[in-house]
């Protein structure tokens, strides 16, 4: 048996009789209805962009957790944090960290890094060659800059990293693309640059590609850690020790023990991150709020720091280097996602940095909360009682 | 100000009405709309066990990539793959790698192991009692394994691998699961078989805490790429050089070449993986057929291996170390991730090994894709074509 | 010009005489003595499987550290250890956390794992294949145990771990070696075991090779972080409050907070160990003991893990995951190294894990030192008096 | 029992008669004779700077292996290599590969970077003021490039790197040191310089260090494979399909196919390096020419990089990002080493380059021979042959 392909119209192919069209073809060979992902509110023709061949939808639960109270440079004040998840008591756990920091006057947050990339390799006839087409690249930087600025209105290239081993060299492109999250922009710009590059004829090039696994696109990487990718963002809390008990039913001291312990775990096991699930957090608010979801494998990688302080009180800090958020393109525009935005006052212009530090204070809380179970043993019954649906 | 804490129904709190109410302050508080949010199909009696605090839902667009043809020991034959996303290219792109496959007689997919993890710490009085404690866990698995298993009826705990620092023992249980993901599971169980060593007073013991970083939960590490979470799965093929101009615009060579600068680029970056975006694939499906997306974190993590046939033809793999799905509990049976899974004949019991085979088998298209397009230049361009709405 | 190559003596190559033609060769070459290289006291007669074309010797100064007080399994009481180097402090440094730790009563050492490695690659037609033969190898261990202990009297084979990628399997046997390091006899007794799995014909081998970068040998990994390479020893030590302060110029408190910012310093930069300069000590003794010192490359990791007690005293413990020791064979017996073993006794049979606890006793008492120095501000004024050589 | 504190003659502890008295009381003590390692040509009077409490010298079997053929910018022609080891087969393996890449007219030698590192770590009261010190440091670069080098002829402040988390900032200063390898020179700049700072009052400073983990000294990193610690070398080279054969016994093909294989090994295993042993050569070469061996931790690790051409040559690279080297300091000056030195004209003022491009070559030959040993299964035997005191 041979499956058809499915129809295109190439007419207007974002249409709900295309749609239904195709979901046609799929219950019949599957002979299972496609009833529910036919339900939809969101207009087909808004689609154009951000799927191909569309055909219905997912519909995913969502619910907000907070109140959240932020101490940011661009969030300031409460909030309600649209969170999408199928997972039970991942709401109740991060509005159970919002309430505490909450009671512990709010949680500051600060975007201290901002760039997105591509990164090109350049292979050349020897080591001594890219070594050299490496200080060209260095002294050519505005002419560079200006060809790839050619492409966008928004995008800046701040800076260009060079990375070397054998006859390579590899160029990290660090752009600024305002509120978008900014690949495609990047990657066009950098495309512009490296053909402007290549018409200069750099002496003994022997090859070109545009990507080769250094931006690092769609996972995760130490040079992300080190030098960012999207926002690179901190959310940091001093806890009273007078707080923990009545709401969390731990010790600061207890809360220190788990996390010296858990910082040798994520080392020895070669962790990306040696906090506890900043994925549960990124992940909700990235589906609620239109963000590219694949971008979960590099925007989840993160670091806790704390400190016990000699009053029993307790630091805690959320860094995460590289979380690519947009608020404006991709999918905020979508009807369910923009709402979710709105709801913050996140969508649109101007508005990047302040989802960014939701989205840390948010993973702040839910490393609390998480920790906080995890210690006074309440992690088991909590999830029996929450999460039912999850063998 | 000071935001009010949203209602809770104590008797009934996953209604029509309940999310409404909440939609209703949040919009109160922020002077926007939550319309669509409010618009889905879905019975909100069927969510506890998947969110608290159900406010409405966020409708993402779903397409059929396809068909993608493959030869699996759980999969076999042609599919329609479902994906919701944003982004645009993506579904097009994954489409044009199956196409390829297909015409190269389909992918071979084998799951080739299966485990879900909790790894709880034991800290002792010293190295020695740890080293001790380790050896007493050995000679004591059957009864461990009997207490882990008392509170689940589809789990079995298969091994316990043992990692030392220090004064520290990890355990790092490893269960199968059936078709449930089984993280809560896992924790249960794991949670059960502590009690019970504890009850047998560990000589020396000094800290007990259920998880510390080694499981390692929610975040890619070594640890789980070299033994495995959830399904390890690989996906393979060889295509005929004959293949690749007509439909890639590239040759075997081109593309072993671009593998050779991938391999070193994600080597040096410190990278999670040396595909290119394992995650785009990753996060489509999950969120289509009801998977955890904050498992992209491990699941997107991955080895690409290729050969440079001397005939010219291309033999590439894929292997996902760490894929975590389910066809049971969780988000899999809400109605539009069920149809989903039902299109593909995967939900359900005994479904499990299939769902793994086919991601794996679409993950491999997307890298066959995506590192055609860079090669043959067309990436910029396609993205262009498509991805109009993604700055 | 073309340089001669440098004669050999097919029936003694070993003799004074030959090392001085060597060297005159090289001197009229170089137009530079080679006086002080000829200066041995060390019979040539002794260096057949130590060295290819002997020409003289290195000379490298030496010094006993200590005393050092071990609670171990294996070492107990005190001794001087003999460091080997070139860098001025390094021998000082030591000794002054010998000081410490001896007031403390002795650092308590044991060893917690013991195995070396060989880890050959079998390539199979897919990965089907590949997997079956894993369940074969399992099914069969003790007759590849057999065939890998027909090559060694004292090698046994402990287990074989398994890791798979695409169409591969990796074997990774774990041997113990008794008092050799043992890479020579594992590589034999390995490729003993795999010619008799050849011999069996694995159903779709493609290709075999006896390594492939899994041992992994002469260089850090983290699978040698997780399983061993060699002893896997801990240094523990709990110091009381009031002795850091006489010795160390520092508290407790500030070592802490020292060990939380390196925690984190070593996680972000991707950094094989947390420790401060494990390398300086494993690679001193090392050296003066005979062992391979291009084993530095693997022995050199580790994880420090330190407790802040509720009284003010310290708890602090090195691990050191791979630590590669003989006592016997390798260098151990030439004549200055066999005395320096022997000034601990430390060389010959039943000693290997004597030395291992030594070595790890040496590396804690160097990053207590450092650690304290660093903290108390006096790291670069005692390198400035004991360093004067070194720019 | 407790051993007696070796003595030390504050005005002249460095003599013979010094370490005779030191050997004397070991050796009452441990019962065995300390005899070879007092016969040492070198003046106890040098050693001051080099070492704490001499009591004699180790002496380690040197070998030349060769000719070493080298086509770099600062090593020109054929050198023999001075090796120190005690592994047998080693200084054999090193010159067949040396006499490989003669026949096939050299290795192509370069250095692409260079600088020696110290990481101070400041505090901030929280991310924001991390954050503008991070800003404040760059525009003051000037004056702590006038601070840092107030200490210092030879360094220079070449940049500062700055990585962020939490509300830490480390500044990674990167010097340069000439011939120098400069750990110590770069220490006390990076202190003075750090005074300046300090002095400056930089607002909510709340603690500072000298170093955390962020340098990397002694250990391997990420962040050294990607910035470079010392030198930062290049070595390669096309071997002719004709050469491999006769000299290799096996195929380009054959070294092509088991690079793969050694790439996605390293790479899954979590290796610092993708190549064989460059520690070997590294160690062999660090220990006979006065380096310190210590830093085999950092210099070890590395990058095969190699192709198959279409004619069946076989280019081959090995990059050393972290090259740590001296000529001059340190162990360079003492007698045998020096001579070693001098035997390729690598002492004194402007040799350090030269010395890092001649090892950069010997690791290449080095992972050219033992690759080639394993494909062609010889490499078991040979060590048989050569290795026989290696258990």
């Amino acid at each position: 048996m041979t499956l058809e392909k499915l129809p295109r119209n190439k007419t207007n192919d974002y249409t709900t009789e295309m749609a239904a069209e195709r979901r046609a073809i799929v219950e019949k060979h599957s002979g299972h209805s496609l009833f529910h992902t036919g339900q939809f509110s969101i207009p087909p023709a808004a689609l154009p962009g951000n799927i191909e061949g569309f055909s219905g939808i997912v519909q995913v639960p969502m619910g907000f957790a907070g109140p959240l109270l932020v101490n940011g440079e661009h969030a300031q004040g409460e909030f309600y944090v649209p969170m999408a998840t199928t997972e039970g008591t991942l709401v109740a756990s991060y509005s159970r960290g919002m309430a505490l920091t909450r009671a512990a006057g709010g949680i500051t947050t600060t975007v201290i890094d901002d760039a997105m990339q591509r990164a090109p390799v350049f292979v050349f006839k020897n080591a001594r060659a890219a070594r050299d087409f490496g200080l060209w690249v260095t002294a050519h930087f505005d002419e560079i800059k200006a060809a790839a600025e050619t492409t966008t209105q928004s995008g800046k290239l701040r800076d260009i990293e060079q990375y070397a081993a054998s006859k390579m060299r590899w160029l990290r492109f660090n752009m600024t693309t305002g509120d978008a999250a900014g690949q495609n922009m990047v990657s066009k710009a950098t495309h512009a640059a490296c053909q402007w590059i290549l018409a200069q004829k750099p002496a003994d090039l022997e090859h070109f590609t545009l990507a080769a696994n250094f931006d690092t696109d769609k996972k995760h990487s130490v040079v992300n850690n080190l030098h960012s990718r999207g926002k690179r963002v901190v959310a940091e809390i001093t806890i009273p020790a007078g707080l923990l008990e009545p709401i969390m039913h731990c010790s600061a001291q207890a809360l220190s023990k788990q996390r010296g312990l858990s910082n040798l775990g994520a080392f020895m096991a070669g962790a990306v991150s040696n906090g506890a699930h900043f994925a549960n957090g990124v992940a909700a608010v990235f589906l609620a709020c239109g963000q590219d979801i694949a971008n979960v494998a590099e925007s989840s990688a993160g670091f806790v720091y704390t400190e016990l302080m000699e009053n029993g009180d307790y630091y805690m800090s959320a860094t995460i280097p590289s979380l690519i958020v947009a608020t404006y393109g991709g999918g905020t525009g979508l009807p369910t996602q923009r709402e979710c935005l709105e709801s913050m006052d996140c969508y649109g212009t101007g508005k990047a940095y302040k989802l960014a530090e939701i989205i840390a204070a948010t993973v702040l809380c839910g490393e609390l909360s998480l920790a906080s179970a995890i210690v006074s043993n309440e992690w088991v019954s909590s999830h029996d009682a929450y999460g039912r649906n999850r063998p």
